[in-house]
């Protein structure tokens, strides 16, 4: 048929439970793919202010999402298999699934062997960039020219800073801080602006680069999660379709179940990189990063760590032939522990006990600093990207003088006599630095001060030489790296948070070793390894990811039971103070994070109690001006569509149309001049592809739309696009359980429906915001929030 | 107000919307605690043959489950807070949360402690009589009596294996099997008889120390799995009712999630006892066990297997001593392999990939074997107890003969000189078994045949000796274990599959790496540990879990990139024929499983196509004799509550009421005479807790109701105890997308409702049944079921 072509076929295709399968298969792909999507809307005006706190937290990494740039993905589970199975049925149906099947492994491949490789560039140039700063500053003091020694590990330190502020504050905003909220928050359903951005990723690689090297307190893993899930979304997008490079094939992944599965992948190979720790990188994006989860995603992911933990091996076997410069000090197991005896007594379990409660305590007190130094900084950082630049050096002079001053401090130890390593280490990097000490003598402050953060925390895990550090020595730096840590994070360069927090942990719990040396038997390094694994536990809060990683990076597996009971305690201590930092994080940068479950004073209100009016709804064949008013007027994203005489005998809720959708079919100009159906023909008009999920920002605007007056006066028949069977409740339901099928299914709009009949047919539309704690603690102020 | 005046205040609470949050709260807990609970249809006849397979499999370990004996589970998500936070709200709350929270983590406690003790016990049983029995084999050998040597051993199998048989067949026939299969439908939500009950306990334990000791080519770590969901089970019913040991405080537990979670921990503990693998066991207990999976549950399964993990520890680092007999060999680690040097180049790649395509499709061929074994087995079983246990007898007797005969066939091979430990080893269990060998010699199938599988699985694994085995020996007991194991499973006795199958894998890694000896370079016993994992792969298809799994088995960091290699390759290779053995065995079964995603050919039919009448519905005030004709007449579990006039102004839905609510309400036998709304006094006559879940097959009884021919022409109330607000779906939804929201909130009941007005208020209901394939196929035969 003909598409200017349009017959009055009226009455048809109102009610559809009586239709042939043929005619179902036609029109359900429209109808059930796009099933729930994105209603951001207006009417929530009331509570995005503080929701979204825009007010105190604007720039840098806290509230660079602003509640105008902040679309919310659909979690909608049924997506591409319908375009693949429905569109097209008969004639493309095998070779589609075999694109599909293809690149979904073939993507996982190559996120995997990229973020391997994105990961291993940023390991060998910190290694090599830091090496020589070290390098040179240590020369210098062997020549005993101390002031120019500081001046040259000040100054690199500072040009590298501002390099990475410079890139963070001008270029990605987005790319400051570690990126593990945002992306946690991705894979929820928010798509906060940029945070996966080609800019964003490329600043991620090389200012985490800078970062590190810089000699701040901070890691790269963090980062490397974020770099994942940018090279995933990138992958998954084609590339920049800016530059042309988007692959048809790649029109099967334009939906968010397959964006978020690819990136979900991309955070796991990024943990899998950053740790070398591929189980451990599958369990963390299952434990903290992912919001829904399916076996066939573990599958994936597994998938996509194993090429990581394949690739790495074989690049650090090359690199220890040498000819990667610095690097090549770690293998596959980043810091082994495993000669250490695990033996331990009642004394030990007590003593370890005593290290969880303290380090539960430690570690939220390290989360409360972070957010009250998060919000004194995005005051000055909102300022503009020169006092972000400020703030960046400001806390690099301060990181160089801490390390380059406080080892002075430190008394000079006699190196102990039966090493297998040089002692002191003249002209190279390593452990026992010399620093200010006469001959045979080392600095342990400065071994820990002028080093690598990796190269710390495998001096604080080493069990050689018991007396390595002195207890003053550690104490010194325990305080110094708690308290760079806190400061740090927040300011515009990509931070990880797990370095600073083993660092701190590893140092707190070696202390506490030394200290409680004589009543406890354990070895020193096994409680800095403890010590880290109760301060990760009270800052992080996860539990088996975090000891699967653990035990990855150390390979003790004996002394698992002891990880697992800190972990325990330090967890469950900090939980009573407050919430995770990722958590508190996402909280802060004001993301609509919807929780796995309902809050218990959801349970005293219905569904009802919180869809706020006024709701706009189109009529089955609307006029093309009341559309584009709607459109203009409100940023809803999806609009009920209420079928009345004479298309239905009383008014009855057809279904949901979605903003993206109205876009796509204005543009088309496909309207008539009457009040008519025109089901079937649009169908040939449009390709399935073309209402699927545009990248981020790539999507039609109203703005794009050229309607002229006449056009405005005609109709358009929006039931091709409507999806007839969006998820309802009844309006009597208990808001928490609405909340339940809200976030199980991973919805966006769930209509609200009378319960008696004979009352308009809709009454109402519930989206994420209507279950945020301030929209319904502020629409009922009087509701008990803990009851 | 006294419980026997009953007020008339219709018109009261029909509409609810408007209603106060007093009013709310009084009726809430029981709208929404119950909201979509279980309908186990008559309806279903029709499909009910096919799918539970009851003619062909209807005893021993499959079809155990009945159509009749199977209930299923609600699984909704919002029970336990509401009756905590809904009844009594002002005066107990803070009680009540404390008892909850309290009891949650001493269950959790209690469960691991407990699944510990019992682990360890069987380990402890096991290892002492099956090393006694092969002491005095051996023994007797020695004295060149191998004809007594073989009756004594053949004997003492043989009465070991009639014991489990007995046990099995005649106190506990759902003990029989491995149980993972069952643990995984109840976590499904199928509710199978019998199968948490504490004789099924009581033999699960001593049949799995029985049959493993009688030397059967089984393991006990799926009956471990089964015994920790037991006792978790038990745990929380506190105990036997019977013997009036249930505590009050568990009436909290007395709902359908806090069971499943309970259960989840016991198996997570099972398999961190069956392994010493804790972090394993929460993997496995995520990846395979459940079909739900809450944060919150990962940190208390966490809990629970790091209690398992430190009372293991103790217990072992106890008999270390010397106090537990023969026990003693194992560590907290079961089968060190750390020593062997992991470097590989690219050679051993190839061949590890040669391990996984060939594990695969040995490993998809052992399902297969194991599937027409049932099922021929069933055939037997099914004449009854005596023809089960001669089942067992007859697999011991060849299991005898394999076991003592084969070893005939192996050469004698000298013993190395350069050993640590003695060679031959007489008089006591060891490796190097002399057998008929001349002193100094040993042989070596007979050190892989009489042993216990736990010492022949430690010596595949060995790579002190790389020539400890010769190809052919390994030949015969690959071939020999094979046979063994496929068919072991299916016989009366408890029997795990993981061992076997580790067995077999292990013998074909090990006699890969000897064919492939001059091609590739990796050791022997890595070879070995290797084909275990594609065996496992082939077979169970897990991924992360068996990593763990094996890491924590075999302390072996460094195999960890090739081990996930083999795991994938082997994984798709078997994918590609069958599916796990587990979901093989639930569907052989007929348990209906709820898959997690729907089938492709659900998008081409909508709900209401599947939903078959006639649907039975009360109205809001019905007369007792009706409620128990229906009742009596049907198994329908849930029933549709209409509200017609007076009580409304036209037909609508008030919701759903379950069978197990209407029984307590009849049960009470509060009637009034005439048509007429008794709400709020309901509410003061029933405690919340009258409404909980009973235990399995605890529940009243449509039988125990004694309702007299007058009581049966009054009414009743059901408005009290219905659900006012079930999930709904409109009748036009796709099938698959009704699916979706079935199987992600765990329903048992989805309300169908009409789309346009005018029609009745529901249309019919789904339950699981609906959704599954054999129903649906059922009625549209013309359907491709892989489109």
């Amino acid at each position: 048929m003909d598409e200017n072509s349009f017959s009055f076929n009226h009455g048809v295709d109102i009610e559809n439970d009586g239709g042939s399968y043929l005619e179902r298969k036609e029109s359900s792909y429209l109808e059930r793919r796009e099933s729930n999507t994105s209603m951001y809307s207006d009417r929530e005006g009331v509570v995005r202010e503080p929701l979204l706190k825009s007010r105190i937290n604007t720039t840098s990494q806290i509230a660079i999402v602003g509640a105008n740039v902040c679309p919310i993905e659909s979690l909608d589970y049924e997506i591409i298999e319908n375009e693949l199975f429905k569109q097209d049925w008969r004639s493309r149906k095998k070779v589609q699934i075999f694109q599909y099947v293809f690149l979904k492994w073939a993507l996982a491949l190559l996120i995997g062997l990229s973020t391997a490789l994105v990961g291993f560039f940023n390991n060998l140039a910190v290694e090599n960039i830091a090496g020589f700063k070290l390098l040179l500053t240590s020369n210098l003091m062997l020549a005993d020219k101390y002031y120019q020694a500081f001046a040259a590990f000040a100054g690199l330190n500072m040009i590298l800073a501002i390099c990475a502020g410079v890139l963070c504050a001008l270029i990605a905003p987005a790319a400051a801080g570690s990126g593990i909220p945002e992306v946690k928050a991705y894979l929820n359903g928010v798509d906060a602006h940029s945070i996966l951005a080609p800019s964003t990723l490329l600043v991620k690689i090389f200012g985490s680069v800078f970062g590190v090297a810089a000699g701040f307190v901070v890691g790269k893993e963090g980062p490397m999660v974020h770099t994942g899930a940018c090279i995933a979304n990138l992958l998954g997008q084609g590339g920049s379709r800016k530059y042309h490079l988007t692959w048809k094939w790649l029109r099967f992944f334009k939906n968010d179940r397959d964006r978020r599965d690819l990136i979900t992948c991309g955070a796991a190979a990024g943990v899998a990189v950053a740790f070398r720790a591929p189980v451990g990188g599958v369990l963390f994006a299952l434990e903290e990063a992912a919001s829904w989860w399916r076996s066939a995603l573990l599958w994936r992911t597994f998938f996509t760590t194993a090429v990581v933990a394949m690739v790495l091996r074989s690049l650090i076997q090359f690199c220890k032939s040498g000819k990667c410069g610095l690097f090549g000090q770690g293998g596959l197991i980043m810091f082994n522990v495993n000669s250490a005896n695990p033996s331990y007594n009642t004394a030990d379990l007590l003593a370890i006990m005593l290290i969880g409660v303290l380090g539960g305590i430690l570690g939220s007190l390290y989360n409360y600093l972070v957010d009250k130094v998060l919000r004194t900084y995005s005051i000055i950082n909102e300022r503009g990207p020169a006092f972000k630049i400020l703030l960046v050096i400001v806390v690099s002079l301060l990181t160089s003088c801490c390390a380059y001053g406080l080892p002075w401090f430190a008394a000079c130890t006699p190196c102990p006599t039966d090493l297998d390593v040089q002692c002191p280490t003249i002209g190279r990097s390593g452990n026992y630095k010399n620093f200010q000490c006469a001959e045979g003598h080392y600095n342990g402050l400065a071994s820990l001060f002028l080093n690598t953060n990796d190269d710390a925390i495998r001096n604080l895990f080493s069990s050689t030489n018991k007396n390595e550090f002195h207890i003053s020595a550690l104490f010194i730096f325990f305080a110094a790296v708690y308290f760079l840590g806190v400061i740090t994070y927040g300011i515009a360069i990509p931070s990880g948070l797990f370095i600073p927090v083993i660092l701190a942990g590893a140092s707190y719990g070696r202390l506490l070793g030394r200290l409680l040396g004589s009543f406890a038997s354990l070895d020193v390094g096994l409680f800095g390894l403890l010590g880290a694994a109760s301060f990760l536990g009270g800052t992080m809060r996860m539990t088996v990811s975090l000891c699967v990683i653990l035990l990855e990076l150390t390979n003790d597996l004996l002394m698992l039971p002891l990880m697992m009971l800190v972990l325990l305690i330090s967890k469950t201590v900090a939980d009573s103070f407050n919430k995770g930092v990722y958590d508190q994080i996402v909280k802060m940068k004001g993301l609509p994070y919807m929780e796995a479950h309902a809050e218990p004073y959801m349970r005293q209100l219905v569904a009802s109690d919180v869809c706020s009016g006024p709701l706009i709804s189109f009529s089955g064949v609307e006029k093309v001006g009341n559309i584009l008013h709607a459109l203009r007027m409100t940023r809803h994203n999806g609009f009920p569509v209420i079928d009345e005489p004479p298309f239905a005998d009383a008014p009855e809720l057809c279904g949901l149309v979605l903003r993206s959708h109205l876009l796509v079919l204005l543009n088309a100009k496909k309207f008539t001049k009457n009040r008519v159906l025109t089901r079937t023909e649009y169908l040939r008009m449009f390709h399935a592809f073309d209402f699927g999920k545009a990248g981020s920002g790539k999507g039609l605007k109203v703005e794009d739309l050229d309607i002229n007056e006449e056009e405005m006066e005609m109709y358009v028949d929006l039931h091709p696009i409507t999806n007839t069977s969006p998820y309802t409740v009844v309006e009597t339901m208990s808001l928490a359980k609405a909340a339940v099928l809200f976030r199980e299914l991973g919805l966006r709009h769930v209509c609200v429906v009378p319960k008696t009949p004979g009352r308009p047919p809709i009454v109402g539309i519930l989206t994420r915001h209507d279950f945020m704690p301030e929209h319904v603690l502020g629409l009922y102020p009087d509701i008990h929030p803990h009851k």
